[in-house]
């Protein structure tokens, strides 16, 4: 399957931080660059995402704004 | 001011395209990847956003999703 | 690729609306109910989103209210 | 009143976790489909959601992608 | 119906810009103070949101970022 | 830097919640009305948010509803 966002960036999980409800995630995209992802705590379980996963970070780009 | 947004991805706008009421911006963000952002032409017009413009994409961390 | 998005609801395409820059999609997910997503007109096009397809709603949790 | 968001989805609270400052509610709408939602624990309080309410999932159509 | 949204922001409708899919809505919701909601064009049509017409913004917490 | 977000919302901080992720932040924009903020705890942390801090709520036009 392939999703409508079109924003995905790949990188490796820096670090994992959870919450009772949500996670904290970063992605180290390129050095030094980091993204941050506020995602639920139980998506972290199912994906069991842990540090140094090969991961995408996935962004719908009406979520994107631009500052100039 | 400083923004609580998380992530803040720097570019070079490489396209503008204009619709009524939104507009689509493709930002280079490292060769070869480029950034959409889905804004209002307002912003557009506000900002002044043309194509070679240093800009940031700026992503509240709520909305970043990770694929694995 | 899985991701973290928690919900994902399987539909028919009913109808493909395209704007200059966005385009509204509905998804029949079951009888009378329709989804509709915003999505950018260029994953219409990426995607080949047409009448008839068998797709996938994919809904971030944080983006989810709830009335009651 | 009526909002604008395009897609209300009526289902029934099948769980609901607490975190310090959001809150993940089960919403089960079709045997056996779940849709999950990230609100404050606030307006779970507010709202006295709990295991057995009639509610209404509600999502903004610009906050749903499709995947094909 | 009750929604979850903690934000509900009374104002009234001062402009309604059109597009083919997506509508821009200018709500004054206290002199000078302007709020722009980006909503498709099928929900301006829906709930027949037209100037003068006294509305409320509504905005999930999750949506609203901070600046300091 | 100005950014796209087209709602700015002059306030002042009333209340700063922290979970383990998140965080949930008060603003006062005019007496009696409260705009609630849930944002990463390190954004709180960062941009050292605290009660009568003076700070501007952002919100991107595609995250406001409208209801009528």
């Amino acid at each position: 399957m392939e999703i409508s966002a079109r924003n995905g960036i790949k990188g490796t999980v820096e670090s994992v931080k959870l919450g009772a409800v949500m996670a904290s995630i970063k992605i180290k995209v390129e050095d030094p660059a980091l993204i941050t992802a506020a995602i639920t705590k139980e998506s972290v379980e199912d994906l069991e995402i842990a540090v140094g996963d090969e991961v995408k970070a996935i962004i719908k780009s009406t979520e994107v704004m631009v500052a100039k």
